[in-house]
């Protein structure tokens, strides 16, 4: 292979190939001949038809790929996860170039997450329509990261186990009440109240989430136990024993978490114990705008420095933090395949760009819980009055979980 | 009781209870009458001789009450401990004062933490005298805090279960190399030694320390496994699969923590893990200015944002951290007990304040420890291209420990 380009488009593929550094991903520009990084045996060959793509992927490859692959102007052929993967952990060691940066301020200034933004944001996302998400979902619609105690359980157990879970790192007590606010479609909160005797008010702005929980509460005559409503968990009113929120915090935007930690404080006071699960980072960074332009606008997963501003000021104690990031690896590799197994399905529901985004969103989310670019937190905390939750931690693994009731009602009712 | 102050002095001793606010402390004055808040069932009782010492009290209390109990000036009567508590309590929703903050700065000022005045600042606590830490700690003089499978435990068991769990924690294995900073009498890195098989360099500044750790290599036949160096971490050189620093975070200043994070990628570069085992804080605030005089000069224990310095630059993982306060309120109530029953030894070697200071230091840590003005953070992390070390924390709490067989080696040399 000469090293002297033979023309400005042989110049355009090295310039990729240099991005991308030593990945083992293999170029096809134009039905020519690949090219690759010596010396490595490739998992993907990406195949660029045209010079507008090339152009594209030179100058702002993280919008263009994901376009490109989205109007199927590039294909994929082999490991389409360990293309991302490889590519993910190139772009991370890559300096951010000067309009990659002024991109990322102006997509920032556009989506932020005041009361009604944030509507729009959730609203684009998580009211597609409930059908389509029970293509590739488990039964109960839990839409975050599961807890597999051994990596072959199954998904609906493994999201079972991490509600469960969730429960016995707060210790939940008969009686005691809880708020939950990005309640998704309703499967933790009837879960708390199911198997622990809890009341919970669980709050949430998309309409259709909303509308599927407040129905299976009826049908499980849990109505009274647990209130669904749909409103911004700025609004969130009253007292109670336990504030809990998971995935909603990759959504609020950091510029809100001192109003958060307020929040939740009027919420639980100094006496109360609170859960944050939330997608997170090793440090400060922003979501591809790829992904925030067509998947999740207005997102930011935070580093643990950010998300810190929600405790301090209201002098609240973390108490466990754990890092589920390859539980979050394996549970969209379930949503993955389901997906590809339902394609048919969703390919008559949306066009074929819709499809191919959402294969690229979910085997981009699959590398980069993999590859580390993403963590997946839970954070247990308590209020400066309340005593730590736990003497040790034995009892979370030692004591049987209630989630074996909870495969029964699943079994009963699928 | 009236509410107009018949004297100055009341006036003052009016004054000292408006601070502590309802906290059920009873105070008296020159042997005049107890004057306590109205409607508590004081805890003990705070004698005051003189009109020096109640003004003291009330211009600055942070460093007067502890120089007064030491000089013997003021006595409590009741229990130390419960009264250090409920002032703690109340001094921590106080607003500091001008003359408060402005001492702050000074004594940061004064107290920095470069190569020699590191240097001093161990010195003047550490090297004692190992005869002196003999008389309260456990056998194997591990000073920091303790880890109790259950609260009735013995010292003596519970240190080595927080050795083990550190161990365990970090999942090490037979061959690894390990890197410890601020090793103290070295009991973790002998442990580390000779129940995982791996090898250990070790750092400490205090000369006695390195002194002890040396001397019980040589006797257990590890010499050859673990080296201890008479050195600062800032010098600490190599490349190792694991970095460990147990009680050192809190003495090194929050300015060095970019540093400290740069010299640990240094040692474990990406590949490797990492874990700190710290005295922390709900949120960035001062020692009072009385411990940071007396007792550990330089020493600040830093929040989890704070801390999160240490991670960020270098792209480490953050994978767990645990909260053990109440374990070190466990452990400081064991060491306050054994230094009361030695109190006939410790005289005979220091002089009365010396005595008294070391009781209210002793006491005071279990105060804010059981009230959660301090915190105790371990926490495990990893490099950005090592696995996460667990798929779940189960086996942590399921495994059997190899503390049992430790337990026999204490046997039979103690």
């Amino acid at each position: 292979m000469s090293l002297v380009p033979r023309s400005i488009d042989e110049w355009l593929v090295r310039e990729i190939l240099k991005f991308i550094g030593p990945a083992p991903i293999q170029l096809i520009f134009q039905n020519g001949e690949p090219i690759a990084p010596p010396g490595v045996s490739p998992v993907a060959t990406l195949m660029i038809p045209d010079r507008r793509t090339l152009w594209g992927l030179v100058l702002d490859p993280e919008v263009a790929f994901g376009e490109a692959y989205t109007d199927g102007r590039i294909h994929v052929d082999g490991d389409l996860v360990a293309l991302l993967e490889a590519a993910y952990g190139a772009a991370a060691e890559a300096p951010a170039c000067l309009y990659s940066r002024l991109a990322d301020k102006w997509t920032n200034f556009r989506q932020s997450n005041t009361l009604s933004a944030s509507r729009h944001n959730i609203h684009r996302h998580y009211d597609l329509g409930n059908d389509f998400y029970k293509l590739w979902l488990d039964p109960q619609l839990v839409y975050t990261c599961a807890y597999f105690p051994t990596p072959s359980a199954t998904l609906e157990d493994a999201q079972i186990a991490k509600m469960d879970y969730v429960c016995r790192k707060l210790r939940l007590q008969p009686g005691e009440t809880v708020v939950e606010t990005g309640c998704g479609w309703g499967a933790l909160s009837l879960h708390m109240a199911r198997h622990y005797g809890v009341s919970v008010k669980a709050y949430n702005i998309s309409h259709q989430q909303i509308v599927f929980a407040r129905e299976r509460a009826r049908q499980e005559g849990l109505s009274k136990q647990v209130e669904f409503i749909e409103e911004d968990y700025r609004h969130a009113t009253g007292k109670f024993d336990v504030f809990v929120s998971v995935g909603m915090l990759e959504h609020i935007g950091v510029a809100n978490y001192q109003g958060l930690g307020r929040i939740i404080h009027r919420l639980i006071g100094d006496s109360g114990r609170g859960f944050l699960h939330f997608i997170g980072r090793n440090y400060p960074t922003q979501l591809s705008r790829w992904i925030r332009k067509h998947i999740f606008p207005g997102a930011c997963p935070p580093s643990l420095d950010q998300a810190a501003e929600i405790f301090e000021p209201s002098n609240f104690s973390v108490l466990d933090v754990e890092n589920l990031r390859l539980h979050y690896a394996k549970t969209l590799e379930h949503w993955l395949d389901r997906f590809e197994h339902s394609r048919d399905h969703v390919s008559a529901m949306y066009d074929p760009s819709f499809v191919r985004a959402w294969r690229l969103y979910l085997a981009g989310s699959v590398a980069a819980f993999r590859g580390g670019t993403l963590q997946l937190f839970q954070i247990l905390f308590c209020g400066s009055r309340c005593e730590p939750v736990f003497w040790t931690r034995a009892p979370l693994y030692t004591e049987e979980p209630s989630a074996a009731e909870a495969t029964k009602w699943i079994t009963a009712t699928s």
